[in-house]
């Protein structure tokens, strides 16, 4: 059984309203790294693996995509998507990314946000990428740091003084590679760390040629709204890859 | 003027010893990562960037490179190499790596074992690489991990408990990258911090072919020799990239 935190009712109203609230790390440094690392979108064929409610999907038409096929395990997630981000050309999928049946269709544009650190099997999805990709197709997907999903400790990594302030982030387990659980609006929640090297090094492996690399600060503008992020200076939340199929 | 600690007396001193034991994170865990990513050493021009003391240029004539030029910045390293590794292919010079001058001559293989964090400008570094390698040559790369070489404190980045256990790795100012000033057996000692992503970016923009990336841990057998090199399974010290020259 996949794992699907987005269906548990608390994780998803709180998840929600944090992601309705528009001033998170997502709008302003994994969002803004993820699409500037696509080189185009005009009239391409893309693939959304874990489009949540469908933001993303819907940003793709409005810059020019000809067709967009989302995928979320979620229900509750398409659903929302459906209803807010419906458009003529987005196809909204329930399934585990992992695990999407697209007969004979290919993309030249395939994206994920924050999904892969959910997902156990990575080579697999590698290959499942590799096969939906058009010659000269992109694959960008942003994840967790693996600075960040290293620890086993379920409390935050940041150290602090006994005045609340951050004196550090602690890292540590860095090559244990799997599983961990901690806890993020409700207890349980089960993602997968993975080294760098491995991320990078089993796209090559598959045959993508990697182009590039980001470890994402905020946007300007973004540290004023939302002052918590200034943190991303001391230790990066996200990475974002891009590779190409030659 | 180019920072050489290698010709400081006391730094040599200590750190010729702890290399000449024969039993250190090097020998167990950095140079046998960078040795297996070299394709192949037969009959090959190599250039060793940062040669030390020799014993990485010894093996790759004793493993059938045609050619070796070795470099290093410092005269105390380069007459130590000269003595101890000398050998009728190898070619020593005593030059900063980034400016080397090697007129018409090009090279299969360039290595460099843990000099890079020591180069200010690692772009130019990159760009003379890429004008000394053969079409299809391939530069290899051992350098401090940026999570290593991250937070500015001078002090040592393992937080420990009272009786000094080790408790985590100490992460922090990850995005500033520049100069890092420590102590390592003498004040002083000068580093350059750069994140990961600038490491494997500027190899790409410059047109190189990322092949592999490697974090290395322990070769079996080092931990029991070496207990502490059981600490590089919580975070890396090391980073080490093959590129190549397509």
């Amino acid at each position: 059984m996949k794992q699907n935190i987005y269906d548990n009712p608390i994780f998803f109203e709180q998840y929600t309203a944090l992601r309705d609230s528009g001033i998170t790390a997502n709008d302003f440094v994994e969002q803004p790294a993820l699409k500037s690392l696509i080189s185009s979108l005009e009239g391409k064929m893309v693939l959304d693996l874990g489009c949540g409610a469908g933001s993303f999907a819907k940003y793709c038409v409005e810059n020019g995509a000809s067709k967009v096929i989302a995928v979320d395990i979620s229900k509750n997630m398409i659903e929302k998507a459906r209803k807010e981000n419906q458009h003529e050309s987005i196809n909204y999928l329930c399934s585990p990314i992992e695990e999407v049946e697209l007969h004979n269709q290919s993309f030249d544009v395939i994206v994920s946000s924050l999904a892969i650190h959910y997902i156990e099997d990575y080579p697999k999805l590698i290959d499942r990428v590799i096969s939906l990709l058009t010659e000269n197709g992109e694959f960008v997907f942003s994840t967790e740091h693996p600075m960040v999903t290293a620890r086993k400790e379920e409390i935050s990594n940041w150290v602090k003084d006994s005045e609340g302030n951050k004196l550090h982030w602690a890292l540590d387990h860095y090559q244990e590679e799997g599983k961990r659980e901690g806890y993020w609006y409700i207890d349980g929640v089960v993602k997968y760390h993975r080294t760098i090297s491995t991320l990078v090094n089993t796209l090559i492996e598959k045959g993508l040629v990697v182009e590039r690399i980001i470890e994402p600060i905020s946007i300007p503008g973004g540290v004023e709204l939302r002052p918590k992020l200034i943190n991303e200076e001391r230790r990066p939340s996200f990475i974002v890859i891009k590779a190409k199929k030659n």
